[in-house]
């Protein structure tokens, strides 16, 4: 049977890149694979007896209404404890600001249909979080790409791109996926200068700011530019990635349309997931639980680092995370990690991701993406010497 | 502070609809109104301890597991699931025909992002589901209606739609929203030939099927045309909405396609969710909770057709339902319901859906919907009795 389907698809579906990264995602999740590719917390720190007192209680306390068809905006005590928070960083944010999102990719999904068209300038950073592109992609924006160092995109960079009115800008301000980054707080208040002096909404995505080693990432650039920056945050990465929960704070107004592309997309975020995440959170365990990611995930992240600097060759180059989940790799110019990746699998099963996908308009194919978190580790250090071992075939010392 | 944020949105979200319907619900929410406007189902009969039962279950037994990300495809026993299921009707249906989607409604999303460039034409029955006209107006489509008589759309005028070879077709023959009309076998049979006589993808949208009073529906005109009708399916009738779960049937070809759109609409859906629905459908639950709600619903149907008979004006008219959730009215032509609803609201707090929203194309400003789910019979009685001193005031007998 030929296919006739594809000429039956939209323009904007066959635009999407193939799923390349989750294919990769399938052949790495065999169980003889040392994988780095993922962006997995460790599943073995889920609060799991956490979660069915929660459930427990919603049900007995709640009842019927946790099951029950919920408004678009999301459970109102969510919003405000998700409200609560951000006025913890200055000023005060209200429930009408926040938009409850199944995950932070739904966030992405909302954005992108109500401030792309087609066409349009979005501004991302080189490389940038590929679930953002593959989003905003979708509604087939042309990508431009802004110039960063290590503590993050330039000022000026930042200001001449954005003096050219683009539709959105999208940035990862701490522990950057995939780079690990982090801006220091003279960027940010050199960032937030420039964002203030234009007109395009920046989206402030920020899955990982809870997951920090050596000191809490500065003030978002939300909290010094509310009134022109959308912040996005999850649970995925601090409870837990299967409830699917996250949300947008923005002025009340952009979440009375983002609630409208929410109402057409799935209706609202489940109930029942946004009360147990609530009594979670409410049952005050959330603080002692980040203390153990955090110890956990810098042991992890420590391993990683200390293993590289044994296993890998020195023309290898990488950052050092001071949170998150990834340690950002860069092999000398001319390579091409996808073919390091292919010898690595074959040779000595273990994975990782190519960095080509990070990267919107084009190159970064001497990089690569290493996860620390899903691996103790013994197992991390195993996976890096046998890495390492493969590098130094492809690479001089 | 004048609002600078219009004139930033996308050209897409700007075209929706105000979310009047939405405004609607949250007016018809207080307390002291007798509302027949919202689609809910009864809460009070929702398996609340069959949910907190599956859930100690799926923690214990499937574990961390249940709290990670998952595939975007969906988690593979529900998938399989929902394929023996479908296969019951006909042809076997295998697990990579399924998709697991945030509810049916991100089916809508996905299915309008996959299939409708903008400005393609999109076949929908007239009146249509309002979720999906909004699903599919964000991707600006031309919507074009197809004449129906009492058993669905008439099979000369369909054949006459598609053989303009549109982008898709949108239809739900069971127990329709809003108007509770179900395609006899015949028609079905019928529509069937002009389906796969034609080119065009048909979305067969099935929320309300097991909700049946008299008999089942007629099998689906998926199982008649598989190769071209993509069938959608929820939990949300007969588990609970809050989950937010449903699914797509479709070539595994499509399954692909819909997979890469969701992928960057949210991940996947909750694994959480889908264990615990998994968990509780396993235990056997269904057949006998389906038989209860029936029954409920069956005879709260019945009150509101016989306060109906004894208390509106005879130059209403209106359906007989035999399943779902909802009755449709039609006034005189001229009349215009949403008049009726003020007016309904402000003397005696009883409300409905005027029905205007529900068409595509205009018209319909002289209907209105009436959900029978979401109240017992004796508040039925009491708010028909209240409606129909407000119609008489409008209408002759």
């Amino acid at each position: 049977m030929t296919s006739t389907w594809n000429d039956r698809y939209a323009a904007r579906i066959r635009t999407v890149t193939s799923s390349a990264i989750r294919d990769l995602l399938n052949v790495t999740a065999q169980p003889d694979v040392i994988s780095f590719a993922g962006g997995l917390p460790a599943p073995e720190l889920f609060p799991v007896e956490v979660t069915l007192d929660a459930t427990a209680r919603v049900l007995e306390q709640v009842g019927p209404a946790a099951l029950q068809y919920g408004p678009t905006e999301g459970v109102m005590r969510l919003r405000t404890w998700v409200a609560e928070q951000a006025s913890l960083e200055g000023e005060a944010v209200t429930a009408d600001q926040v938009l409850i999102t199944t995950g932070s990719q739904q966030a992405l999904d909302l954005l992108a249909k109500a401030f792309v068209d087609d066409g349009a300038r979005v501004v991302v950073e080189d490389p940038s979080y590929v679930g953002a592109l593959q989003a905003l992609a979708l509604m087939r924006p042309r990508f431009v790409t802004v110039a960063s160092d290590e503590d993050g995109p330039v000022p000026d960079a930042l200001a001449e791109r954005l003096g050219g009115d683009p539709a959105l800008a999208y940035l990862m301000p701490s522990f950057q996926n995939p780079t690990g980054l982090t801006m220091p707080e003279a960027r940010r208040a050199e960032l937030a200068q420039v964002i203030a002096a234009h007109g395009t909404p920046v989206v402030e995505d920020d899955p990982y700011g809870e997951i920090w080693f050596d000191a809490p990432a500065a003030p978002s650039l939300r909290s010094r530019v509310p009134e022109r920056v959308i912040g996005l945050g999850t649970f995925s990465k601090t409870l837990a990635p299967g409830f699917r929960l996250g949300w947008v704070i923005a002025p009340a107004e952009v979440i009375g349309t983002l609630a409208q592309a929410k109402q057409a997309a799935d209706l609202h975020t489940s109930t029942f997931n946004q009360y147990v995440a609530l009594a979670m959170v409410e049952s005050g365990m959330l603080s002692g639980h980040l203390k153990v990611l955090r110890r956990v995930y810098e042991e992890r992240r420590d391993a990683m680092l200390d293993a590289m600097q044994d296993a890998f060759p020195s023309s290898a180059r990488w950052l050092r995370p001071s949170g998150g989940m990834f340690v950002w790799v860069r092999l000398p110019a001319g390579m091409d990690s996808a073919e390091v990746l292919a010898d690595a699998m074959r040779r000595e099963r273990v994975a990782f991701v190519p960095g080509a996908a990070f990267h919107a308009c084009g190159g970064g194919g001497n990089t690569f993406r290493l996860n620390f978190t899903n691996a103790e580790p013994d197992v991390i250090r195993d996976g890096i010497a046998r890495l390492g071992a493969v590098l130094r075939r492809h690479l001089p010392d």
